[in-house]
């Protein structure tokens, strides 16, 4: 394996900041402990805790306005490798990568997998695209894809959804993701309920061509690029479809794509309780799908789907197996960056969810004692939770303070060298 | 059958309108002509056409701060028919109320029927309370009822439930409406998974004691009382919990218990496409559960409801058989003419929705010709309906202007008199 | 002056609907008759009417993850001014254009003025972009315009903004539109205070630049392509830094740049009451900026708005005028036929609020007559006013069905075979 | 001075948390002393913060469903001030009252004042009623109050404040708080400009009665009670009739009555730019005015509120002195116990925010380091301050956890023996 930053400066960085890390993990460890937690198992915890990156992610993200680009972004899917290794040297918690076809289309993909293999990183879900037109293709998208009226439509979109299978099976992927711009921006555009069976025939179609360990998830999402309906706009047209489908469907979560105020730890426990939780698309947001960094508006959301994620695994039902993965568009930041610190929240939050008391929580509970029900959650909350992260970070090889040693790498600055630069966004208005 | 408003009244009120209204009715059926539809034949199914109307509903509402009580209103359950009575026989609309136990209870429920009878009413859905307490009631609802951690409590709540069937059995009715305020204010307050485990054992126990015809309406909504969850929060949920019951719970649609933006009219396609469209709390909002008059803030909402109503009926899949009722709280007005007024602004919408051409629309869909798609809605909202509603009313014996006819009755004045004075509403804060 | 289309085709069109609508129009002028109101005063007050349309909605637009490019679609100014001459030859409500730089910069605005005259057209509100950057251009606007702090970027927004105002002189405009994307996507990311003040001092430069006539519109909007916070997010900012910047500032109001719920028909009050009220960008939406054709998702707002508006002009305060356009993506349909059925909408409320029984409403507005309030408006907004538009079309010498008469002239198919294709539109997530 | 809770029960509370303090916050003082920030400065900062309750606050709350009593809960003013008493004991955070008319009347307000004194507390903001009707009143609120067409109905209200004014007079209160319930339920009811016309009308004749002193808060709500209209519904009304009444009025901040997804953070910015910041009402809500705890729902978005304080204070422009106030509705726990709770998780918020490295966050912003910028409020965020507070509680007097050092007090346990038991709370739908 041959990581891009070098050991050097990790270890370099590392030592600067070894003493007070210690004090802090220290301290805190006392702290746990007179509460009766071991803080190492916690660390151990976090240290099997991982999340994948998507390979878009690794390049500067726009709107229909404008996209700025970044000196030094990548502009292939080589490229991208290396950034999301990177991301990955330094915080070791984002070992996979989820690759997007046809932007990721390579010719070999045996050669690819080999070539993220160097780089430390395997493969995650694999995503489809059928929300926009390429050059060359035979059928246009303008009139939706699974769900288009257009029976050519729909099957290029069959298609192409089973030859990602096919790019997926070959660099490792197990998981197959779903995601439509299918929709309508007018009342009566189309007929709301045949548009349902047209995607779910479709959708079956694919189901079918799943190998035996795959899983299909499918992404609801309330609005965007259609602004009247979505043919799988909430979770419940989401596990309705994925009943239909077959046990091998299941729901993915992506935290932006739900109406304003909803309670989105509560569908985490639905999906879970009705057997279909898939995975997540971890990202944040104060109006719409916003795909800001995870945990940057509402962080304590997202400890809140952690809580509700603990008590899953404790308590499975019909199994629990969630796939991972940081969903964001990064318009104003070095993407690294965002997803170092993304990855940093959200094991944060899985850290804090562990250190509830769920004795006292569910004892509390069951007396009705709100408050002391609630407390249980916000002790674990108000941790700093900091040095444990660090801690697991540090001992797999990773650097204490992440974002500092990626500063001092200077991997943009070398890259905005190297790499050509990405086109100037135009925006859609 | 003795109506209370004189036949006389509406009989003079009726011939200073009349002439106008044939002009108007001849000029919409020459233009409704002119687009190869028979307006007899609109005006005949809207004449079909009926909703309920709740006991409660006949009575000032108010808020949290207060409620301002109207003189005159109705303190009991003969009063609320008496007034509901006034309502069906100007509007000719509302045949059937909807009570509410313990609000309405009566020792003798053979006698409310005959009583309601004499006025032309029938009873619709019968609704159960376990969202506050009664004096004298042994379990407080206090921790919730269906899904409260105190088994009591459950059996309690699941009793009053079999209880009002056996009071709609006497009264006629076949449908129980379920709509519990169980939920919580503070994360971690109760366990979200274990709370739906409970009262899907508890529904369960009661659907047990559906008689063979019966149906339970399970209604859903997105918060208050409760408001950091509540146990059936949105369709998903409703549908969930109805698809775990049985064939005979469906799902019942208020039209302010969404999150704000949600594409309601979505949502009954989707319940209707699975099998699982039980029915309607009418009324409009603006923020919350407002519970305005139907169509006052988005009449264009209503038509596209009716519109997927008029499409279901078209292609009823499973079966279409939807109960209709208005919920509305009359906060600011005299509670008869908002129901007056907001019947005829639901069968408006139904009318609207059925002079859509369907056939001009689906063509439109299947060739993608949005504009013309839209258009096919848009024509027909736009057309005024009123004549057909008002000819419908005066055939069937009500008044073309039913409130004007329903002013000149001085009903509440001559109420205002004989029955005994709402106690002034306590703001609870 | 030459028209697009031809005189004939339209005449052979209005001729097949006269009849028609000659009987809808006297039968519609019989019942306005009995509530005491003259059809053709009405129909003259429409015929006054004007809405201008954007010089960039005569293209496809799209969304951040597609644009799907019709055949046809204009691609410089000159073909977007024949498109906009179609609109208005054919709806004549819709005069003006509003041109937006740099996307309509050419060498020689006299000449372009002139050759709009000859389509029948004047220049609207000038609209500066301060939100892409384009290429060649020194100072990037990835850190904001206005509000940037960079100096140098700041200098550059202004002297363009001042740049527009120039071009408009000549153009004959006597507005400029400001909106700025300037906002950030991460809390800390800028200082929410300095960054008004950055704003508020270039804003003033600029308005230090408008000619004695003109006015300086400020464009609120609650997010996107920002997304935790915008330097003018609500009317609130909008109103206050016209305060501070002088008279000739006023408030644009954009029915899609609201946060949920809201409402709007109160702002426009507001702003009213308070001396700023200065026009709108008309188009509408379910979520966010969906930017859909007006009235297409809540017609009865759009009514409100207009009954604010009518009540504002018989109540002028400190002056009544307001610049009307619309602003709309047209991601679905022929942007043609989008502005010809939403200048309709727009017209047809605006009749509607003609319609509206200012004494009755005022008497019971004073009475607290709740009920009889509502139904003066309600009364107007059920009328079907399409009767009054037509006729006042075809008067001007537009088409009575200006939709069927536009794919009749199959001037998209023509310009399909005449104009270069538009660009592949490519996704920016 | 007279406190309700025993000093033995505190120290001995107290005296078995000492070891764990002072180990976490020596700790915490080693890893801020890293940053450069000297621990005991911030605790004595916190030690200066102070947060007023509400008298009503003291009571259970309830919806218009039902209210749930809790055995003991105060009933008047005298048994209120001694629950706040033991809050502010434990918590040395709330050494203010904020009193409600009419329902904290008393005939001699001098020895009220004595009677708060000798619990160790003051009286802050008083708080004006025209939102009920009250047994005995003349003219009913149902038509609105300050925006009532009646002008008996406006003079009352105002003659109502004025009284206010004089109670808070004798109990050496500076401030009043206004807020009505004043709005419409539907389009038309009506006149949205007169209305607040006449609201600024009456409100002038308020504040023309303000001591010099003294200030007038003005508090605007989004809905509730009324759903369509409320007159002062926004921060943008709110400001623009402070602006109207002069320099003593100002605007008050109530988390829980704003739109959907708004940016409230920044309005404090906005109000505190414009000279118009006058306090805040503390709470946390999902949906609606949830007026749910402090932080329990989005701490976050608390502590971005601080973070716009403390720059305000560093900043003070035209001056910074608001007015601070919890304003909850304790529905489902004891109400002792949510204000401890909740003045506990300000104070921790403002803490928060001290800890931020200024000097790094502006050279970041400045620097449009955006990633930078948003680690050093994140950085700060991530702390765990429970040592400071307690610290900073234990100096005073007070209990290092407060919340268990009530609940040995056994204080509940021991009214619900002594007090009269409040009324079962009837729903209002």
């Amino acid at each position: 394996m041959t990581l891009p930053v070098s050991e050097e400066l990790i270890a370099g960085a590392n030592a600067r900041e070894i003493n007070a890390l210690e004090d802090e993990y220290a301290a805190l460890g006392r702290k746990l402990e007179r509460s009766g937690i071991a803080i190492d198992a916690v660390k151990d915890r976090v240290a099997g805790f991982s999340v994948a990156v998507p390979t878009w992610g690794a390049g500067r993200g726009g709107t229909r306005f404008a996209k700025f680009p970044v000196p030094g972004e990548p502009t292939n899917i080589h490229e991208k490798l290396e950034d999301c290794a990177v991301i990955n040297q330094l915080s070791r918690m984002t070992p996979r990568v989820s690759p997007h076809f046809p932007w990721d289309t390579v010719s070999d993909y045996k050669a690819l997998r080999e070539e993220a293999a160097e780089l430390g990183l395997g493969f995650d879900a694999v995503n489809s695209n059928t929300f926009q037109d390429q050059p060359g293709q035979v059928q246009s998208y303008a009139t939706g894809s699974l769900a288009s009226t257009v029976a050519a439509t729909r099957r290029q979109a069959v298609e192409h959804n089973i030859e990602c299978i096919e790019f997926g099976r070959q660099l490792g992927s197990t998981d197959l993701t779903v995601w439509v711009g299918d929709g309508t921006n007018f009342p009566g555009q189309q007929d709301l309920a045949r548009s349902l069976d047209r995607y779910l025939e479709a959708a079956a179609e694919i189901y079918a061509a799943l190998p035996g360990d795959w899983r299909m998830l499918i992404e609801h999402k309330m609005f965007e690029p259609a602004f009247y309906s979505t043919v799988i706009s909430d979770w419940g047209s989401s596990i309705l479809a994925a009943q239909e489908l077959g046990p091998k469907a299941k729901c993915l979560v992506d935290l932006g794509h739900h109406a304003p105020n909803t309670n989105i730890e509560q569908i985490v426990a639905r999906l879970h309780r009705f057997g279909k939780l898939g995975g997540f698309h971890f990202n944040d947001s104060k109006y719409g799908d916003d795909d800001l960094d995870s945990g940057s508006i509402n962080p304590h959301q997202l400890f809140l789907v952690f809580n509700e994620l603990v008590e899953a695994e404790l308590n499975p039902r019909d199994g629990f197996n969630p796939s991972y993965m940081i969903d964001q568009s990064h318009n104003v930041t070095d993407p690294i960056e965002s997803m170092i610190s993304s990855a940093e929240t959200i094991g944060a939050c899985f850290a804090k969810a562990l250190l509830v008391d769920r004795e006292a929580l569910h004892l509390a509970q069951e007396a009705n004692d709100t408050m002391m029900a609630f407390q249980a959650l916000r002790r674990a909350y108000n941790v700093d939770v900091g040095p444990i992260l660090a801690k697991a970070r540090l001992e797999a090889g990773g650097a204490i303070d992440a974002l500092r040693a990626y500063r001092e790498s200077k991997w943009r600055e070398r890259k905005a060298q190297e790499r050509k630069p990405a086109g100037l966004g135009a925006g859609i208005v």
